[in-house]
């Protein structure tokens, strides 16, 4: 008999949910609008009416477990929610016991950018591998590390938040409140408001009538046409992308980097100039590390979470 | 009947070797000028020499191998040093291998910053944590990472290069023909190089005098004494490593950070302006990571290298 995971990736925006099987494969996918400012109760509300409806659509017994990804930190030994700050009330919140409680099935939780790695690591681009990171570019910048071939989680769950290395010295204000982070250079809200700077700035681009709909699409919509200044400003973010990349490749020794998030849809015009400073920065026994973009798409992180629910089970002191 | 491990640290200058036991404890210590210019065929003459000369001060039966700590990268999966830029010959060289044939001893191969964090993990700063990171400060800057109670070693072995995360934009150039890196900003080098150029352009200050043998001593020791140039100089360094070692808490979520390094030997002075910046700037969950010294000094390496001769041997499955 066929065995099935849900999976769900809890969003400040969307609530996502999907029955998938041992192979990784989408049965099912469900999405709602998160219901933000209601609080705990109302959120596990959805969560938990999402997940009857994806019990329902397949013999119930057959549902191994529930495994949750969430914006963090998350304290994923004790299964609990930090701080989510997009979301209200989910501040020192107990998630896992909840929705066990609730649902009456096992559930693991982790960490959204970790999911995300997972999900790559075993059904996706990282297929096979023993050694990757997994960066999501996205409105924010999250990742997810493989090590030697195991999940890596550190103190806490909490390890790959990558968006947080400081890249610019006394730079730009992140939105954790940090200076000079990653995040804050090359998220895809850094690169819209970037162009928007420079737009500004710029007697001769096409970007200049487009106005407040502006979004990262636009941009690189613009550069295909030809437009000098998008043109810049894409080499440019990959150029930072790049620098990032370089970073985690010394610190990690992966075999590959995985680009996932929004920005990664833009993926074929930014892996020159990303794989050019890789090439062209890191140290020579680490050049020949490839950056690929995530093969699941925006269901990393929800594929990724349904996958923990077949890993074998970590025990706290296997945390 | 003890068990001993001989310990290589193996760098361009000294070569040191010691006679270790299972509890990490060093019996003897024996270290001698390295000829960094003769070839690796002298090279391991001299390793074999000193491991012979630490066979013989015990029960020769008793030792149940070697482990050697080298400067990267080294490919240890495969045994081979890809290139030491410290040692004349070490391109491609297949170290483990020739080591075995020469000594007719197991031997363990483990990239420097690596080893001194499994020393500091087994029976120093960090033992009985599941989750560290070690820096050391010196020359350049390494590192090495204990994660989740595993050692972290990546594709090749290579991982823990921190020395090399980008912390400026086209920043400085480092010895690795990169720029920006931390090591160019945070190493004793770099802060010796700082304190040069500020003493130039300075017209209050007592270390004005003492010209070429300026080191980081001395100014560390001109701050003890009041200088305010020192003082400042000392409090930047320390700044710069606190960003440094915020990014690491952030990707990998540790216990706690181990500084290790020449600098090291300052770290009463530079421990709270470290903490300082780890407090002010990482995110809220992160923010009770505690930075400490070494315990094991300049021994970290050795006993991490000797360590690993009583660890359980990893096969290219397990690397």
């Amino acid at each position: 008999m066929s065995r099935f995971a849900i999976g769900i990736d809890l969003g400040g925006t969307q609530v996502r949910a999907a029955l998938v099987d041992e192979h990784g494969k989408i049965h099912q996918r469900l999405e709602e609008r998160t219901d933000a400012e209601a609080g705990p109760d109302r959120v596990l509300g959805q969560i938990g009416g999402l997940t009857e409806r994806l019990r329902s659509a397949c013999d119930s017994s057959a549902v191994v477990g529930l495994g949750v990804s969430a914006p963090g930190p998350l304290d994923t030994e004790l299964g609990i929610a930090l701080d989510i700050p997009t979301l209200r009330g989910f501040s020192n919140y107990p998630l896992r016991e909840e929705l066990q409680t609730r649902l009456r099935l096992p559930v693991s939780l982790e960490n959204d950018g970790i999911a995300a790695a997972i999900g790559e690591w075993q059904f996706g681009a990282g297929l096979g591998l023993r050694n990757l990171v997994y960066v999501t570019v996205s409105t924010g910048i999250g990742g997810g590390v493989i090590a030697d071939g195991r999940i890596l989680r550190g103190r806490k769950g909490m390890a790959g938040h990558v968006g947080h290395m400081s890249i610019v010295p006394d730079g730009l204000v992140c939105s954790c409140g940090g200076k000079g982070c990653f995040e804050a250079y090359a998220s895809g809200t850094a690169f819209t408001k970037r162009a928007r700077a420079r737009i500004a700035e710029c007697e001769e681009t096409s970007l200049a009538h487009i106005g407040d709909v502006l979004d990262s699409r636009s941009v690189f919509a613009a550069a295909e046409s030809g437009d000098r200044l998008a043109n810049d400003l894409v080499d440019e973010e990959a150029d930072i992308l790049g620098r990032g990349f370089t970073s985690l490749i010394h610190i990690f020794s992966p075999e590959i980097v995985i680009m996932g998030g929004g920005l990664s849809q833009q993926f074929d015009r930014l892996q020159a100039g990303i794989q050019a400073h890789v090439e062209r920065c890191a140290m020579p026994a680490f050049r020949d590390v490839g950056v690929v973009s995530a093969a699941l798409g925006q269901n990393s992180g929800l594929v990724g979470a349904a996958a923990l629910a077949f890993l074998p089970r970590r025990s706290a002191a296997e945390s």
